[in-house]
């Protein structure tokens, strides 16, 4: 039979993945047993026993049960105390402990055991009838909360009609009585919203507890918790039953919690607080003061050294700074909880190269340590840290675009321009109602961006996304005036030149100037980053469409660009004319003749580009979207468009309305372009070749490999199409320039068909890169635009725990991916592969590129430096021979 | 070395597919050389060649070139003459041969060889230089305008000069001085166009012809002609160099075409036409009148009955029905050409019962010689072939649903339902400038429907296939007058009353009553069909929603329905609005509610539906299209609808525009529905399960299974979610009425993502059906709605050779197809396989579904035959153990 329920020692002893079976909390309480140190006694209820009672219809097993009682009765022969007993009562403490850290779950009920007749001996045997009472009033209030589901709330009325007929403001100062009279008026609370008695069989207690864990497994912000944080649903939780020690049975009791690192800074030494005669919730609760841990060796030195020294052992066997909780009961020190504790990314980033340089990591172990995901934070400014404590938000909005911003209030982008390229200002803050493609320059020279409309996927929040600017938008609490330049917020009114301060990773809004620290690319997150080059085998690239993105992920490490999106270019005011008379034309000649205005534009920005990747390999993919997205929609620009080209408005609105689609994800777009408009793709690769020829000829020591890349290409014979008029294009203007080049031309894999088929394309693709956004949607078929309607109810019934648009979908999708990949090889061994979409910035997604031996990820530049360390991670755990 | 040439002679010993090195006519003229017949010697260049010649950059290689002389060289032998001699010349004919016989490809060059020296020799020694200097003429005709591409009308303008001036009609009453100076005039055009003498050396107009040929693969008609009919692009085409013989020698000279039976309606017996002293192109340019081949026997019976004896052995060695061209040259008889006849559908069921009969096919071999897409056109009413001969058309249009029809022309769809149901009038043509859904019923009566607007996928067309009845549409030269009830066409007519008729298989319209004979599904179709059931594996089912198709299914043998669209019921004035309030309620209670009144609807339709099936299996699909399909456009349904469900207007437009969808192919639908909303799956379980019990109990001895199909599925637990929606309905159902019965619950295979992991969606799905359609859109990417804006520049770039929604693409859909069934069974080895796309009519695609091994096919009613036939011809290749 399956054992369900381990004694911390017999844990400790198992061979095993313990943290998986035992929960976090499990497995180090374990751990510590097995140390020696001083840790109250229990057992852990596993994981398995939490998954066992979903499949047996959310109820405890009758063998579980039992399997309970019996560690139950092993623990009281341990301590010498017995569950219910009136003269040597056991009291345990419930709490769940999963494999990964979860906030949103049950955590804890203290003091389960007691009863009416328990609480009395208790009372007399501790000599401290306030003590017992209140551990009473607050086990009821903690179990009939958390087990039973009745509101805090009613309770805590309860003690507020006490204090008022006592006439006191504080809980302390109600006394024994007192709390006995709450502890009665509680149970009474109890019977009338549950119907039924307090419960006083300890045995029933302790299941009702167990039983709340398992639930809170699936509340609802455990499964959101689980989805934000790619953990899976069928972990399950563990529960800890532990025996309470107390650290509020007067002056020579206390507990605390402590670091042994600093978690801001990560400064080494010991950090945290206590309080002497409380209870743990106590010091959360703020009611009282806490000491810093510091004057614990004054006041109690013979504890403090031996906490200090269990803290160095700790540190030492888990290798990684300790997040503890400790209590003393009556002079003796017990610890109840040890982990990796949480902290900022500055803070990781020097623990990690701390750690190496005590010896107590290598650089392997030190990467390992690391959480991809936290480096963004140091990418972007960030507010000193002790002006942020103190600072006090006026409004808080969506945290669109991470990182810090302060800067002089303007309200419109060309006053952001002008104050900072002529007035010669060095901060400003754009806040605006929304923005528009207009407002890009602008956007460009503010520090951050204030929007009172829009979501996390407004204009002004994807622009400030690629541009790596802080953003906060949708803070609808705003009242603007933008004529008038004045905006009032808080109660508090603005006017323009006034200072305001923006986080746009929390989405808070402050006035006044907060002092914001730059991101700091070199020290310690410089010796990061060349330790993930050390160890990864993946190439990172960027998606990068202009020369200052371009720059900005060189900055970060990027070693080439491996999707630069040339429709981008096209939407520039001087540009979308010429692509508008391209699109109304009705024959060859007319297209060509617009295409011939678009081609000294493209090719300057492609000689910018490849200036900026300074000889590094680029890959240019070629017009992808509808045509529908380039043509005008106000009238006042079709009348243009029809006098410039010659024709009536009607026929230029004809041709808009034939540009109609009715899905246009599925519609004219890609390589088909291509195909029915070959004349584009020769202006393009024109482009491409030409451009290249010129930054060849400025820098000869350059190694220019132009990489044509063909976009949504579903069949062998339509890259063959394609690829042909780059070709004999291509070849043109290197025999014209009478220059020799080597250029590569490859695709696109984002059509399922392309994947499924991937043995023929590579007869003909140098390269794929994997376009897993398209990939996806059609993969799943839906398209991203319209998913949002019934994704949610996707993750609240656990269809999906996470997007299949921020992390690949390995089952499916991933799937595809390997089969092209493999399909690739076999028809060209040496085919370059890569993966462009915006998973290509995730950490898991990235793992696996590694383990299906891509040769690199490209991904926006902020993403860049985790790329690096979420492949330098992938290598060091499957190593690539 | 490759041999790319061989005479007739070596290639009938040859052994390897024949038909396909040598082409069809090539590989008859071998065989009949070799079974001893009278075949003018020669060689035939295969197929390889033609090959070779596109992979050499269009150029006919030298190695090539000199295979073909040295053959030239061998045939000189042979026979006796010599290339380019004027003592004794060798003309010989060039024509074109593919594997599969194709129209719209270079046919014939005759009189190969002669020349300026050439033709005076040939006049002397024929003693007959009319003959001689007409052959030569014709010759420089033909290669001008085949191999130069000289258009044929200049030398036409020249011959009608020629007769003007010479004061004649006919090119007959033209004399031998007279084609002489012919020859010269065309000699002078030819260099004028080309700017080059017409070649006198026999080797270059060879090579020339040759070549003409090899390009002729390749024009757009050829192209269309194989996308049409489903014949490989890289098959290419042999050309067969044959010497040449005369049947206008004189009056012992002749030609003819000959069938072994008559290719109209089978009959039994020679049938065909002659003309004595002619070359082939006579009897087609149809200048004389050609004598009924019987005639041959009384004016030369020995040249008679030697061709019937070739014909007999020609029928009994190729045991098909023979369609040959002779030439008799001074009394002797020569044979040209054989090969297996086309024929009408009437014809093939005919003839393939009487060569059973005849003991020279056995059954098997006899379906193997029908094509099944041929079948069609005995599933609806024809003219009588005689009158049909002798009618006029006076307008033509879209054939937009095959068949015949003859009635009187009513104007509206209210009168058609009353003439036939009221006034007792048998036949109706229903005439409307478009029809629409309130049309149905009226359209249900007619005879047929002829429109004057709308194209092949025109409300009308659409629902006329769907309901197998003839319908015209898109007839623009009509000019209508609906109030007026008149319209005119080809300078008639027509008033309500007046008889039309109707062919919806070639698009023709004929005023008055042109006679028709019904369908007849016994007989020869019968037995055919008959065989089919004996021979094949797979099943047939049909796709229907309606009672009405349903039962015209059955009659064409379906043996249950694969797909019933539930949605489609929906849509019906009495349910619309039902629908409507059903989508606007914001509570799930306000839903219910108006599901309520929609269950007996759809409970009595399922009644109805599994009365028409008698007991065979019936798989409903549980709702699929978007919401937004059901929403009202009109200001007038919108009002009626807020009144009804006490809501203002703006909030019913508010739903309406909430709805609106990017990419509604790949939006909110499918079981997406019933994620969101389960109160949908769980009235369709309702209306399903008690529609099953109530028809049970009716008729105890049906065993009533209820198949329930999830559309839209992508991943396991998607599915596993609405399963457990509808099993805990129709288990509840069923334990309502005390009723036992199986039940199954599958799924729609038609999101990649479900093939991919169809062994995790196997676990749950008790059958697949894959859904074709879609699973072609999401795999090409390509929406099918948007698709005709660049697949016909696909189709001229020869991307794409045939329409992968009409025919499986078998490389990539397939590939997802396939992989699905095998993972499914791998799951769940006893899983129910089928198709229920439009594919499933496509033999083509069904011999794949058999070859993967499915277990059955589904597709519209008017295809039930043909996919029985190509199940059974499937099975007849490749039988499955």
């Amino acid at each position: 039979m399956k054992k369900f329920v381990y004694q911390f020692k017999e844990a400790s002893q198992l061979d095993c993945d313990r943290r998986a079976l035992f929960g976090g909390k499990g497995a180090n309480l374990a751990e510590m047993t097995k140390l020696g140190m001083p840790v109250p006694q229990g057992f852990t209820i596993t994981t398995e026993a939490c998954t066992q009672y979903y499949l047996d219809g959310e109820k405890i097993s009758d063998e579980i049960q039992a399997e309970i009682m019996e560690n139950i009765a092993k623990l009281e022969k341990l301590v010498g105390k017995e569950f219910g007993s009136l003269d040597n009562p056991l009291l345990v403490s419930v709490r769940s402990g999963a494999r990964a850290s979860m906030p949103g779950m049950m955590d804890t009920i203290l003091n389960l055991g007691l009863n009416d007749e328990v609480v009395v001996r208790f009372a007399e045997k501790t000599g401290n009838p306030r003590f017992a009472y209140d551990s009473y009033r607050r086990f009821i209030q903690m179990y009939s909360d958390v087990v039973m589901e009745v509101g805090k709330k009613y309770f805590e009325q309860l003690i507020d009609e006490m204090k008022e007929k006592k006439g006191v403001k504080l809980d302390t100062e109600l006394d024994a009585d007192d709390l006995k009279a709450l502890a009665e008026q509680f149970k009474a609370e109890y019977k009338a919203k549950i119907g039924k008695d307090f419960p006083q069989d300890p045995k029933e207690q302790l299941m009702g507890a167990v039983k709340a864990v398992f639930r809170s497994w699936n509340n609802d912000r455990a499964v959101y918790y689980r989805r934000m944080n790619d953990i899976p649903g069928d972990w399950g939780t563990a529960v800890n039953v532990q025996m309470m020690v107390f650290g509020n049975m007067g002056d020579t009791s206390g507990t605390g919690v402590a670091f042994s690192r600093n978690p801001a800074t990560g400064e080494k030494g010991l950090f945290g607080e206590y309080l002497m005669n409380a209870q743990g919730e106590d010091v959360v609760a703020g009611v009282r003061t806490p000491s810093p841990i510091s004057h614990l060796k004054d006041t109690n030195p013979k504890v403090y050294a031996e906490f200090v020294d269990i803290v160095k052992r700790l540190e030492d066997h888990y290798r990684d700074m300790q997040d503890m909780e400790f209590t003393i009961e009556e002079g003796k020190l017990f610890m109840l909880q040890t982990r990796n504790g949480k902290r900022t990314a500055a803070a990781a980033v020097k623990i990690a190269c701390d750690l190496v340089d005590e010896g107590m990591l290598d650089e392997k172990q030190a990467l390992l340590s690391l959480d991809p995901k936290q480096l963004d934070a140091l990418l972007h400014p960030r507010f000193d840290e002790a002006a942020y404590k103190k600072a006090k938000p006026i409004g808080r909005a969506l945290p669109a675009s991470p990182g810090a911003a302060c800067g002089k209030v303007v309200f419109t982008a060309e006053d952001a321009t002008d104050w900072v390229v002529n007035k010669g200002e060095k901060r400003v803050v754009l806040v605006r109602l929304e923005t528009s493609p207009e407002d890009i320059e602008g956007m460009h020279y503010a520090q951050g961006i204030l929007t009172v409309r829009g979501g996390m996927t407004s204009h002004a929040a994807v622009v400030a996304r690629g541009m790596g600017t802080c953003c906060v938008s949708g803070c609808g609490d705003i009242n603007i005036n933008e004529e008038k330049k004045v905006f009032t917020l808080g109660g508090k009114t603005f006017h323009e030149g006034d200072w305001i301060s923006l986080n746009g990773s929390t989405g808070e809004i402050f006035a006044g100037e907060l002092p914001t620290v730059e991101a700091e690319l070199s020290g310690y997150f410089g010796r990061i980053m060349e330790w993930t080059d050390k160890y990864r085998a993946l190439h990172v690239r960027t998606n990068a469409d202009t020369p200052r993105d371009a720059r900005q992920a060189r900055t970060f490490g990027a070693e080439g660009i491996g999707l630069c999106r040339t429709e981008h270019m096209f939407f520039e005011p001087d540009r979308i004319m010429a692509m508008r008379e391209m699109i109304v034309s009705d024959t060859v000649e007319k297209r060509e003749k617009a295409l011939a205005k678009l081609l000294p534009m493209q090719q300057g920005d492609f000689e910018a580009l490849y200036e900026a990747l300074e000889g590094t390999p680029v890959t240019i993919r070629f017009l992808d979207p509808p045509l529908h997205e380039f043509v005008p929609t106000e009238e006042a620009d079709i009348k243009a468009l029809a006098k410039d080209m010659d024709m009536t408005v009607d026929a230029v609105k004809a041709v808009i309305t034939g540009l109609h689609e009715f899905n246009p994800m599925m519609g004219h777009r890609g390589c088909r372009l291509a195909v029915t408009y070959p004349e584009i793709a020769v202006m393009q690769t024109k482009a491409v070749m030409q451009a290249a020829i010129a930054v060849q000829k400025k820098h000869p020591d350059w190694k220019m490999v132009p990489e044509i890349m063909i976009p949504l290409v579903g069949e062998i014979k339509e890259l063959a199409y394609v690829k042909g008029v780059v070709v004999s294009t291509a070849d043109k203007c290197l025999a014209d320039a009478g220059v020799q080049m080597k250029y590569k031309v490859g695709t696109m894999i984002e059509i399922p068909r392309a994947a499924l088929t991937a043995d023929a394309i590579a007869t003909e693709a140098e390269f794929f890169s994997f376009g897993t956004n398209d990939l996806t949607q059609m993969t799943f078929g839906f398209s991203r635009d319209d998913a949002g309607k019934f994704l949610n109810a996707y993750y609240e019934k656990k269809i999906y725990e996470s997007d299949p648009f921020a992390r690949l979908d390995q089952v499916g999708v991933g799937k595809l991916v390997k089969m092209a990949a493999e399909l690739g090889r076999a028809t060209r061994p040496d085919i370059h592969l890569g993966i462009c979409g915006e998973h290509g910035g995730d950490p898991s997604t990235i793992e696996f590129c590694h383990n299906i031996g891509l040769d690199y990820v490209s991904c926006s530049p902020y993403r860049v430096p985790i790329a690096r360390l979420a492949a330098a991670q992938a290598n060091i755990k499957n190593p690539r021979k």
